[in-house]
């Protein structure tokens, strides 16, 4: 079992995921600024991770605060809950962390016993949620086929199995998943760098793509179906995940073949309506210049570098959750999962 | 203007493609399997240019075996015709440069002579087939809108300003074309390194993109047709090219984009009936896992890596060539541009 994230005796230790899967380097860490710029540099990433991190960030916030004012901890609490935008799991876990103490007055102990407790139960929560979804999505996926991922939503993304990848991996336990077409996703390669590493971890086997491979293996039937996590879902069950996904949902769609999101029922945003209210980070020109470490287009280019896409929810044939399954999704199926009949 | 391949006084001077944009490397040698092992590599590529090196390089091998027996020339010949599969330009050149000589008796020096000639012929129509295909094309892009290209189709990839590359150019000249979105084509990077090289030298506004990014373009509206080149097609107008074109055709269609293929009749193989009796060449594993120069993957990875991939004709709106416009592209319109009624 990979452990991305650990909390030992008021201290966060995470895996720096920039060095994968060259190393695997622990950073210990009590000072939240830390964690956040490892949230930024996506040495944490995954939204269910981002979350989990946040929590504990907001920990070592008001640990370091104590005794002191709660103004102070509410800044860092600002800039954890926006270190990255389009992900709705930091805002969340920082919701869940405001709802347990009363941000008046000085930082007690028992404030930060409370805080502590809370980044627990979240960090807890994600790994059974993966439990739970991995049990709802392995039965949808074709029996005796090959499935296609994008990004990385295993073990490295969670608090447990993952999200899409533990559907695959549950799938291949089963014997219902035969093989596991992974996009390298540029341009931060975590397919490559990382879902490989976790599969080949596994011994389940899987072949390495390019990303504009995926289409080939659709037309050659290769593939079966294709399934993703997501870092936002919005009421409508629109979903906004690793930009690359909103093709692979539109290529599905031409061949006929299924296109699944599995995410914790955390990552739906009911303040979201639909999609296009997702703010989608676009990130560093540098990212797509330079691969491999090496600048690989002339320094001067313009680059478009959007990290994530927007993927309509008439694209997918059903968002698999930690609470049950949204097929197709949308604002009924959504409402049923979330247990809201009206928007909130 | 970059001249990728230059003949002077009996020797191939060539640019090392593969050290683009970092250094442009000129290397110069009467050697065949020099020649040989460089279009092999991707040193020389695009597939009208290895057409001309392959020409030049059926030179250099008669000239080699001058007053000898036509038996080793012709065995390097084959070496020639089959140093890649896909591209049909390289078994076509040498075609060509059989039919200017005797194939008995010994290599003469006139022989040697009137291959330099066919050699030099080839080169020369290819640029000018390259204005013409430019001509026709240009006037197709849809006007005041920005295009969407894949891979490398120009100077770099012909004897001229390019297939499809020459076509956005010209387009862009005439002010239609306004701005050109520059997939980088994973694995070997040419969008990146040679095609935002060739317009940055050009001063044509680039935008560079991932592979994956493309649907997001589509989606944005901000791109408003495809065009790529090719490297063979068959007689019914189905289109190999560089893997990633079948996606981005499956993507235009669902987006209701034109997409446009443009290359010389040159790359029309009348002897293939449809795309599937194309044989698309695999490469090494190492160009996926290797990203930049450096191991992106965990080494034991499976890799699937077709360099190439089939666009249906029934996905492309027109083939843009020097003779002129198949559009749509069937079996028809191309018998019409190849002069064939029936085909051969």
């Amino acid at each position: 079992m990979i452990e991305p994230i650990q909390w030992h005796d008021g201290r966060l230790l995470f895996l720096d995921q920039t060095r994968l899967p060259h190393e695997t380097a622990l950073i210990e860490t009590d000072d939240p600024s830390v964690v956040i710029g490892a949230i930024r540099e996506l040495a944490i990433r995954g939204a269910p991770l981002i979350g989990i991190a946040g929590a504990y960030a907001a920990v070592l916030a008001a640990q370091r605060h104590l005794g002191r004012s709660w103004e102070f901890v509410r800044l860092q609490w600002d800039a954890i809950g926006s270190a990255r935008p389009t992900a709705v799991n930091l805002m969340w876990a920082i919701d869940r962390m405001r709802k347990v103490v009363q941000l008046s007055g000085l930082v007690s102990r028992m404030d930060v016993t409370a805080l502590e407790r809370e980044a627990t139960a979240i960090h807890q929560e994600d790994r059974e949620a993966c439990e739970r979804i991995a049990a709802h999505g392995s039965a949808l996926l074709p029996d005796q086929a090959a499935v296609l991922t994008h990004c990385n939503t295993g073990m490295l993304a969670t608090g447990g199995i993952g999200t899409a990848l533990g559907v695959i991996r549950k799938a291949w336990e089963a014997g219902r998943c035969t093989h596991v077409y992974v996009g390298e996703t540029r341009p931060l390669l975590q397919g490559a760098r990382l879902t490989a590493w976790e599969l080949s971890s596994l011994q389940i086997p899987y072949t390495l793509i390019t990303d504009s491979m995926a289409a080939v293996l659709m037309q050659r039937g290769i593939v079966r179906s294709v399934i993703v996590g997501a870092d936002r879902i919005a009421r409508n069950g629109d979903v906004a995940n690793k930009v690359g996904s909103y093709g692979l949902a539109v290529l599905s769609q031409a061949h006929r073949l299924p296109f699944f999101v599995a995410a914790p029922v955390s990552t739906i945003d009911l303040s979201t309506a639909e999609g296009a209210q997702i703010p989608i980070e676009e990130r560093s020109a540098r990212e797509v210049v330079v691969c491999g470490g090496r600048e690989v287009a002339p320094v001067e280019s313009r680059v478009f570098n959007p990290a994530f896409d927007l993927v309509p929810a008439r694209l997918v044939s059903a968002v698999i959750t930690d609470r049950g399954i949204a097929q197709p999704p949308g604002v009924d199926t959504i409402a049923a999962l979330t247990g809201t009949r009206k928007p909130a």
